[in-house]
């Protein structure tokens, strides 16, 4: 049983921020660990990493079946693993996703102001990108499509995945994908360890510039602590929808989106605003019933019973500032005129228009990447795009014309900060006397 | 005396990657006080900031010239203590700041694409942004503009300015250049404590989505430990500067360059890269007399002895990916023709073309950011812009024919998965049978 809480009542502003504070993830001191793992891996290289798989993997490189670079044949061998209507979904996939994030691809700019000083950036892709995909039941084919088509559309000449391979063996579909993606090189290591390795490099693994992809807190802690020797995206944090729906919605349906996303993990987060009552009522009938059908109805109702929540409010406009105050990575808008909602949209990973766009069409096939930020960081980050896979540099250009007409307001600012030599830089090229 | 190293001598390679990896910057390991004040400033809120300033920065918050909150009063007066001139300098940076951010403005988009799968996204602004000014010589107001006029451009509602201020006193000219650009409140108060008080809020200080802005240890320490909770920007390190220069340069121009990034800090870095010795050898004399009459002479001739770099180059081509390598922060093209080079630029943070554009321009009044990425950074992140204060929110739509069309690869994948609540989410609305 969800919590029910009601925009009109005298409690609501209480009991809404008490939602909005529910810690859902309790992240795990790791911080020392995953240090000493860093060090490690830097200073022995290939040799920590082979311990820490031997440890944490249960898999040895020495073995010729599983070495710690995947080769081309293993790869090969995955595709006759795989189902061939998933192959062809992946593909299906991978197009939507690649033709989509070709538009993203920025474009340089140069002009002249109106007293001749040139202005402008270029565009360039980062050179080599980790992309980390967890092992286990976390290990999805399709978040490996959506953090590499997007480095691959940049134009990133080496995209390096790495991926925990328990007791050796790797999911042929994550395999299947990266190759469709055009992932570069694959090494069977992850935590830790991993990160490391991509960030500071080893004699096997030449180290790389950014890393991205979800993990768990041994991962996310890697990833924070070599920030700044590498780029990362986000820390990803536990999932979340918000469905706002008026009373001409099929209760089932919106059940259905509820559980798509409570099914992800226990602390995932789903959360149902509604017009209408009886509808929020027949939704909860509906997501008890459909939970036990439901392979991860476990999971599913844990998410549910523990976080998944029912707001009432008395018009669909008092839903929207509700809304912006949650930032949820995904939004769905489950009206007949998601068009006139749209605009009053201030924070949300992703917006699904309408009826028919349930978020799992956007976790697939879409064309949209499902790579959103969670835990309300909606509010100051926006979803993974080309961009994060480039980077931008300013381009500025005075002829002496330019340089006469700004100098005096530079030199000023530069004495007025104490920094003598930037004024010198200025005054000599005048000719003036210092 | 820099160190000089020849690209054609047989160690080059091994010198490059010596300099490339000189650790110039001892990241003091402050995490675990950083991690005590945030814990602190969470609890007690306004009586720990008012505790730490009293300890740190001798500022007594109960008197009423130094109330936490700057007065508005202050900032006016402010504006008498500062020259008029440094006053129309800043003015005339701020409208230059402000009309080149402005091009930056991004635009939404929303098309249908072959099978009438809408997708799109809208760009929205950040709420409120935190502006972290360092206190002492390393208070800019330059540094003032160029993080709060972007935000200004953005259409964040509030930007919310802190700054610790030794003995109470706050530099005029940064309040004066808050007021300019568009600073909306202004706290007195530094360190990691304010950042905690920036991400957490206190009974006074409304909390904010995302910090920039430069600072020590602590407030780098302080800002990682937050992020997740708020955006941040990046971990600013020490500067650098690159000098690509043929023969045909004036030697105390570059010399002049030189010294303006070493007068910086000592950690800070520069290198000349040239195509001819003996204007290497002119500019080497040429900095050793323009530091005899350097106001900051000590530290630029600090950081031009540890850190500072003269490279030989047999020809211009040659310069480009040793400077891709280096990736710095500022890079200067000292040549007649600097288009020529430009394409080639993969790694930097901003280029200052041709002999009239010394990069102290940049750091004023030229209009672009000088909030740029440092310490080889440039290989994954670019520098400071309109979008680092707005985030993306995506948009799917699907009519009921576009589901039908995709619903079977989107199953296909969710199954492979292990997802049946993602299956069922989209074949519900099929009307299939589960």
């Amino acid at each position: 049983m969800a919590i029910w809480l009601d925009a009109a009542a005298p409690d609501f502003e209480e009991r809404f921020k008490a939602l909005l504070s529910t810690k859902r993830e309790v992240s795990a001191d790791v911080g020392t660990v995953v240090d000493a793992i860093i060090d490690d891996v830097r200073e022995r290289g290939d040799t920590a990493l082979a311990a820490y798989s031997k440890r944490f993997d249960e898999v040895d490189f020495d073995e010729p079946a599983t070495p710690m670079k995947v080769s081309e044949g293993e790869v090969a061998q995955a595709f006759s693993e795989v189902d061939p209507k998933v192959v062809e979904a992946l593909k299906v996939a991978e197009a939507r996703i690649r033709s989509h994030h070709a538009r993203q691809l920025p474009e340089n700019d140069f002009y002249k102001d109106e007293i001749g000083v040139g202005l402008g950036h270029r565009w360039t892709a980062v050179e080599a990108v980790g992309l980390y995909v967890p092992g286990g039941t976390a290990s999805y084919p399709s978040s490996v499509l959506m953090n590499a088509v997007p480095a691959s559309v940049a134009g990133v000449e080496r995209i390096v995945m790495v991926v925990p391979a328990m007791k050796g063996k790797v999911n042929p579909a994550v395999l299947a994908a990266a190759q469709i993606a055009g992932v570069s090189e694959i090494y069977r290591i992850g935590g830790a360890q991993a990160v490391a390795a991509l960030a500071h490099g080893t004699e096997s693994i030449k180290p790389v510039s950014k890393i991205v992809g979800p993990g768990n807190a041994y991962v996310a802690a890697a990833k924070r602590a070599v920030f700044g020797t590498v780029g990362i995206d986000m820390i990803a944090g536990p999932s979340e929808v918000l469905i706002i729906a008026d009373g001409e919605n099929n209760p089932d349906w919106i059940a259905a989106d509820l559980l798509a996303q409570a099914e992800h993990d226990t602390a995932a987060q789903s959360i149902l605003i509604t017009t209408d009552k009886s509808l929020g009522k027949a939704v909860e009938e509906a997501v008890e019933r459909q939970l036990k059908t439901l392979p991860r109805g476990e999971i599913a109702g844990a998410s549910w019973r523990d976080y998944g929540a029912i707001i009432t409010v008395p018009d669909i406009e008092t839903a929207m500032p509700l809304a912006n105050r949650i930032a949820p990575e995904h939004l769905e808008l489950a009206v007949d005129d998601p068009d006139a909602l749209i605009p009053k949209v201030r924070n949300a990973g992703a917006i699904f228009a309408g009826h028919y766009t349930p978020e799992a069409i956007g976790d697939y096939v879409g064309g949209s990447n499902h790579v959103l930020p969670t835990a309300r960081s909606a509010r100051f980050s926006s979803g993974l795009t080309v961009l994060d896979f480039m980077k931008r540099t300013s381009i500025l250009r005075l002829g002496p014309e330019q340089l006469n007409r700004l100098a005096p307001p530079a030199i000023e600012l530069a004495e007025c900060e104490g920094l003598g030599a930037h004024a010198r830089s200025v005054s000599i090229r005048l000719n003036r006397k210092e």
